[in-house]
């Protein structure tokens, strides 16, 4: 099978990160690259990285030249893929790497995005309990956010065994490429390096609601996430520094147990050895996630931490790996667990 | 009143920090400057940065080549400050870097450190309540570890306040001066630029007895700290993000108040305006340390964010200031506020 | 003597590195701030670093805001400093920071700038032979550009000396901070971090007539620059790696000994023991300029490096210290040749 | 053809770059892991990135170890490569990533490394005229040192066209991957994040014969270079300024089409649009070399600027794209031209 791809939105980080990826699916021919601003301009200085598609010019992002795909990948703003998701058929695979279908509850979104919830399309994260089951053969896919990606796989564990209890806090550091690519002065490299910085602060992230929506559809309950994130200066890469506190009687063993059980199979999640902690280097550039744990017993609390790329597991290597199980394909095609390290 | 101090691991980083700040002291007079494997060395190219040192030659660190100071600082590794100390008398003021006298529980000490318990001595950090007190006039002072600096920073305002549940989760940032000078392959340039890690997870840090101490102190009942240090990509700094359920009753506006009544006289520490965040280049090669506040109601948690210098505030600068508290000096003598950004 | 100083542009890099060197010069008063975008903006925000100065609010940038001070620094983009010169009188001392009255040639300025050329201001680089007469008493000041003044420290003992042949080949790295503050895609963290890219090669540097006029003069004659910059992942400091053919019958000795005689009594420029080599985060944050220099006998090329802080030295630190100079005050008043390492 | 490898030094940045290489390659199996110290660890912690590989356990460095495969790769310190060669059959391919058989000039050899010559080895460099040739078949290779690949891809199309007097100058910026992984305090996080130093300035660095030796075989006579390192707060890359006289009458048109024509059927090497400059970014973690070249008119002089990866192109990509050519394979097999960006 040949896979004829589109990318809306080609001149963006998650653009890029789609493109370099499909580059190396084996299953995959680039269609047409589209974007807003970059229309008519080549990829050559757009994404100096993609050699092999440096005479390629972008085009706009309308129906028409999107149209005639077996899959569409849309690396937009949020609140654009529905317009664009209307005019496209069910001989389209979609795949929405912004926010917009990642939600169930529409107040949710309403609330943290400020407009109209378009809907709800399944999620892409094949590790969540019944997740590939909803993926496998569907027409639409919302790509979860990065942050969401890197807390769930540490923390789904811990929840799918009933071992703690449905308060979270979230501490993560993400690299500036989750930012975007479009100019900010706060952004600059000269206010970036030598800095870390929280924002979004007080449960504002709109990441948040996901991460509780991921968690509680997985613990049967409500799980409250108190999540902080905070800007690194590394242009990519996750750490998500998760716990909760233990339920009664939970022992260190019990929690081992779980993680091993639950990511045993997993092509892309690593529980490491014990003693052995996630870096954001050794996953920069694959689609790997590693993820440890530990029970703090002084303060009665799981520490659970992954790492992931957040262009790659945690934006297009997700979007990939989501594009294999719904078109049924070996679930790892194209896709690495090999990270570009030092 | 000129005051002649000596700096004992004058090649380290705590050491040459101490040398800057005390070459801009206007009432120091730089004394004797030893080191280890670095003595009979000049400091040219040990501190190529401290231009007016640079002939200056280090000697060995012995009790006769320490006496005849008014100040001596310590930039020992832990567990060697106790052997210097107890060959110098009380005319000497000693501020001793390094961990060994900064815990009040010997069974703290020796479950962390290994090793016998060497004495609790008065703790630079005049922020504390009844800190200064205990300082002024002191002989002996024992700085507190960068971490303990930010997380108490932070978090005294809620304790003082009665505001805060007694469970304290902290995550924190650090740059790699933090974990100093000798030569470690996991700290080479290569493995950390591009990457965050955590180290020490689960309750294994040896600053979190620390943290437990001063909170505790100020809460009067035991708080249990959660800590998870993590290393990031820049050389200074650290920004600790800490977290505490709120107790029943309390509204965003009893923390703000809390937290603005706490800090208004510090000349070091900065309650920032509502909405703006630390950041840890804010504060770069400077004494203050910035910190914001906020409750998420959403699950009831004060989030409480502080950003220090690890070198200035977190180390040399805490000791200077401890070093003019002690003296009767004027707090802020020879340290700064502003910080060197971008 | 109290010298009343303004600051237009106070709220880019130049600005900022201006406010932190006069908030702690013993004999400024800082007066009026003035900007464009920011005018109604307080410096909390626009400059966190600068603690002492938060709740100063920032002007415009008009005669009547910046008349009666002693001193007005010019930290505006190249172009605009003539028109606002001109509302000004010679009771006020004018220092510039942009190029706009740097060059000498004005057919140098129209190649390279595109504008009329609006005059020449006596140099503020008091280390080229000369320069401390032509400042003493100034009432306008031209502060050179970074690579400049790092160029022109590297070489011009050996051009002083008659040791080069007058073609120079220049190869610099600069940190980020020199681009300025306004948001620019290629300079946002995620693109600078990792990366080291040139620009402006081929000699279309505007630096690059600055470099030439400068090294003539000392030379006596035509000496011709190969210039080019490279933007390095940091967000400070300039290393430029200099080198010309050593003339006939010229050896390591009389370089050295050039060097020697003309750094010897330069407070802010050292010569490094030999074997010792600069590195920019050494004169971090400093007013400091670290240069040393070989003799390459294999190719007969005088090899010279310099290191400096683009911000300071580069900028605002030559600022202060030419306004010294013209003010008759100390050179070295209130700047420092420590730096903020590591 | 499946081909048996075998890494000797598999603990190395040189060594995991190989397998992380050789992982992607189609026609490549692993077999033995060699090392030193690492001897007897699993790489689950040595090279926490090579997730495939984490349970294989390092051997001890010697023939019995290593024999058996179809191609050895040497990943050793400069020194030791003849011995373990000695050892091993022409029935393996033997390809040393150190410098021993590197040079053709025993002399040479000796006055920059000091110790007796081992021999010589056809180079891997493929882009040199001749070298396809030399290698096709070959039983032994010497891979080029990583500024050696940087420069000689920059500057062999100005040579061999005859265009540039036969002179250069280099000034290179290098990642600190290149200095190894073996601890060094000067090499700590600490030391080079934010922070441009020069090393092995005035011909002393031991990769300036090989550019000689390179450089010299183009042009038909020898031509000099004056080489200046310098390290850059990056882990991997490299940017090659490098510069020559242009030769009497040679004009920027002459320069383009030289380039065009000598670059225009590597696989590996791409001249960039006009107008467009290399980056180390664009290159990451790729076997790309980014090349552009201008004739700066006003000094008469060829700026030719390359960006690569040191680890992949420079060392480990060099290797692998000369086995390829060794073994008959497609030259491009396993090879990637796709950066690693942002």
């Amino acid at each position: 099978m040949t896979v004829r791809a589109a990318v809306a939105g080609a001149s963006g980080y998650a653009g890029g990160e789609l493109l370099r990826l499909l580059l190396a699916h084996p299953e995959v021919e680039i269609g047409a690259l589209t974007g807003h601003s970059s229309a008519g301009r080549r990829l050559a200085t757009l994404q100096p990285h993609l050699a092999p598609l440096a005479e390629r010019e972008v085009g706009p992002t309308t129906a028409g030249v999107l149209e005639g795909h077996d899959v569409v990948f849309l690396a937009l703003p949020h609140g654009q893929s529905a317009a664009v998701a209307g005019q496209l058929g069910d001989d389209t695979l979609l795949i929405d790497c912004a926010a917009d279908f990642r939600l169930a509850d529409a107040a949710d979104w309403e609330r943290f995005y400020g407009s109209p919830h378009a809907g709800t399309w399944p999620y892409g994260l094949p590790e969540l309990p019944g997740a590939r089951a909803a993926l496998a053969g569907a027409r639409r896919i919302a790509v979860p956010g990065c942050y969401p990606t890197a807390v769930s796989l540490a923390l789904f564990p811990a929840y799918a065994a009933g071992l703690a209890e449905p308060e979270a806090v979230v501490v993560a550091a993400s690299g500036t490429s989750g930012a975007g690519k479009a100019p900010r002065a706060d952004l600059l490299g000269s206010e970036v390096m030598g800095s870390m910085r929280p924002y979004g602060v007080g449960g504002g992230h709109r990441h948040t609601p996901e991460m509780v929506q991921n968690l509680s559809a997985v613990a049967g309950r409500r799980v409250a996430v108190s999540f902080t994130p905070t800007l690194a200066p590394m242009p990519r890469g996750i750490l998500a520094t998760c716990s909760a506190a233990a339920r009664p009687g939970v022992g260190a063993q019990d929690v081992r147990s779980a993680y091993e059980k639950a990511l045993a199979d997993e092509p892309f999640v690593r529980l490491l050895p014990e003693g052995q902690w996630p870096s954001t280097a050794a996953v920069q550039g694959s689609n790997a996630a590693q993820v440890q744990v530990t029970l703090d017993a002084a303060v009665g609390r799981i520490i659970a931490i992954s790492a992931i790329d957040n262009l790659t597991k945690g934006t297009a290597g997700g979007a990939v790996q989501s594009m294999n199980v719904a078109l049924g394909l070996p679930e790892g095609l194209g896709l690495s667990t090999i990270g570009v390290a030092p």
